[in-house]
């Protein structure tokens, strides 16, 4: 559950999915993952189908036309993305102990602990061979450097992981920290994506990297709005709860920002809070929301996410109007509620940001 | 704990490491995974270092010289096949929850069991990066091959372990899938090692197949001695505890073959046993070993893995006699305890075989 699956935000995608790439992407989906009866590939079509949001092989698709490729060219290369990201989701969930994801069994739940790591790993692969499939999408040399892109997202994930592992209950060292966290755990394979896409298409390498950059803030931004949703939202409206990063120990930005706010009283409540366990924080839930609040620290956690849609915006600048110039606009706004998006927390006050 | 683990043949793979390739794979093991105080990193060196066998890399490189290669130029390549086997090993903790390897740790029960994922995922995504690591060791179409065959491997290798799980407590099935199985399990690193190291080494496609085939059979013989070892060893001289394939109900080769010479008393109480778990076995573990050997299983086993040692040293025949080819005839040899080699198991009676 994150951002993407608020309602105001979904209309936003169901446009993205129901467009050419979203069909497109839809369709090779299933064409490639058949219902074979061997275990692996029904593992694998449970973590991959019904497709969730497509955002980062969409994101690869329109990087791919806007330096004047062919999104269909590239199409196997993008699904790769896919493939990637749900294997991290699949051995996220064994590692969080998590039974459902966007309202089903995870593949642990449903296959066991021993296969879903299993089936994660396959998937990995599977994200390899995607991009070294032939026809080559590209050039031989451009193939290599799109294996060594996504290896390289890859590792960022895992040291984004192993990162936020160190973070927890930790709140000094998540202000040293989190912004560097969340651009390893999740900017990485936004800027894989839009790198993979245009180099693919054709761009050469400063333009891939002017692309690059720009999935990567929006990564960052997509991950700030995460963490700020159950401060700004009900469960209720969002299906997320409240209280998941606060029971985990997390150290996410609106705390941190709270945090550096706060007075010496204040700072002792949420370290307590932020040390103890699922269960135990009924009571103290709205007192952290009440003091994040009045600390100004959603009010400047959005600010900063709106930093990092700015310059993932101001990346496209370099590019003339074209229908994938405004998509990739889009996303960035849609993605982070940004103006105009009309998602819960867009009209947070902004007058005690900082 | 495998068969190359046993005191005789602990002398061959000391030769190997001691060997050009096996001091150049070691030294650049230490060179590439210093001390950096990154939790990453400090869990890939409990992984890879001190190194073990190297058995794959030191045939990746042999492989590469036989075609007229280099060594050195394939370095780290090889070293990325190392990296994906160390992966499945810590995975396979996991999976197992084994808290000892090698008589140390595992990097599950060293750091925990979410952090072992993480990183034996981050040793996958090494594994890639070092096959496209600059500069590449040969033209871009073979890198490009490379890397769909390590992703193929990978693959071969999740199926392998997901049969593996089907096949247990089930002696018929296990008697229709062993050999694929291993093939998926075991045979498809070795083959990918072959492929790998031929394939930069300039060999032709035909060629590189020939090592492939090779290294596949090399890896099922390998494997075939390693579900004989608890037949024809004592815990003693392998330190594999004896009851170890038994009481997780694998099916493995002796006990299908001695099922299938066994009377229908004795079939019963070998299907009896299988479905036992650890600690009710004790008193059955002779019999099942006494049964096992007067059905001639541990014979005919015994001659199943000598014909794929006699495969993969045919397609060795091929080659122009070179030191290249002599390692290779050697580990085929070694790793499997044919004639010569002197380990236990190789001097069962063999009448009684089928």
């Amino acid at each position: 559950m994150n951002v993407a699956d608020s309602p105001p935000f979904q209309n936003a995608i169901d446009r993205l999915l129901r467009s050419a790439s979203g069909r497109l992407l839809n369709r090779e989906l299933s064409r490639r993952w058949p219902e074979t009866g061997e275990q692996l590939d029904t593992m694998a079509r449970h973590a991959l189908l019904p497709a969730g949001k497509l955002l980062r092989p969409i994101m690869a698709l329109q990087a791919a036309e806007i330096v004047g490729g062919s999104a269909a060219d590239i199409v196997t290369a993008a699904l790769g993305v896919e493939y990637l990201h749900a294997a991290t989701l699949v051995h996220d969930d064994v590692i969080d102990g998590d039974a459902l994801r966007r309202g089903r069994p995870t593949v642990a739940a449903a296959f066991g602990v021993p296969s879903a790591i299993v089936s994660g790993d396959s998937l990995i692969f599977s994200a390899f061979e995607a991009l070294v499939d032939e026809p080559w999408a590209s050039t031989p040399a451009r193939v290599i450097a799109v294996v060594g892109a996504l290896a390289e997202a890859g590792r960022d994930l895992c040291r984004g992981q192993t990162l936020e592992a160190q973070l927890v209950g930790d709140i000094e060292a998540g202000a040293r920290w989190y912004l560097e966290m969340i651009r390893l755990k999740t900017g990485a394979l936004f800027r894989a994506a839009c790198y993979i896409g245009a180099t693919l298409g054709g761009a050469d390498t400063d333009t891939a990297s002017v692309l690059a950059r720009y999935g990567e803030h929006v990564g960052i931004a997509f991950q700030i709005r995460d963490d700020l949703l159950c401060y700004v939202a009900t469960p209720e409206s969002t299906g997320k709860p409240a209280s998941s990063d606060l029971s985990n120990g997390r150290p996410t930005l609106p705390l941190i920002l709270a945090y550096q706010a706060a007075a010496v009283p204040e700072r002792r409540e949420l370290l307590a809070v932020l040390g103890r366990r699922a269960g135990e924080l009924d009571g103290d839930l709205d007192r952290v929301r009440d003091l994040v609040t009045a600390r100004g620290a959603v009010a400047a956690a959005h600010g900063r996410m709106t930093e990092y849609v700015e310059r993932a915006l101001a990346e496209l600048a370099v590019f003339a109007p074209s229908p994938g110039r405004t998509v990739l606009e889009g996303i960035a706004r849609w993605t982070t509620g940004g103006p105009g998006a009309g998602v819960p927390g867009a009209d947070v006050p902004q007058g005690d940001a900082r």
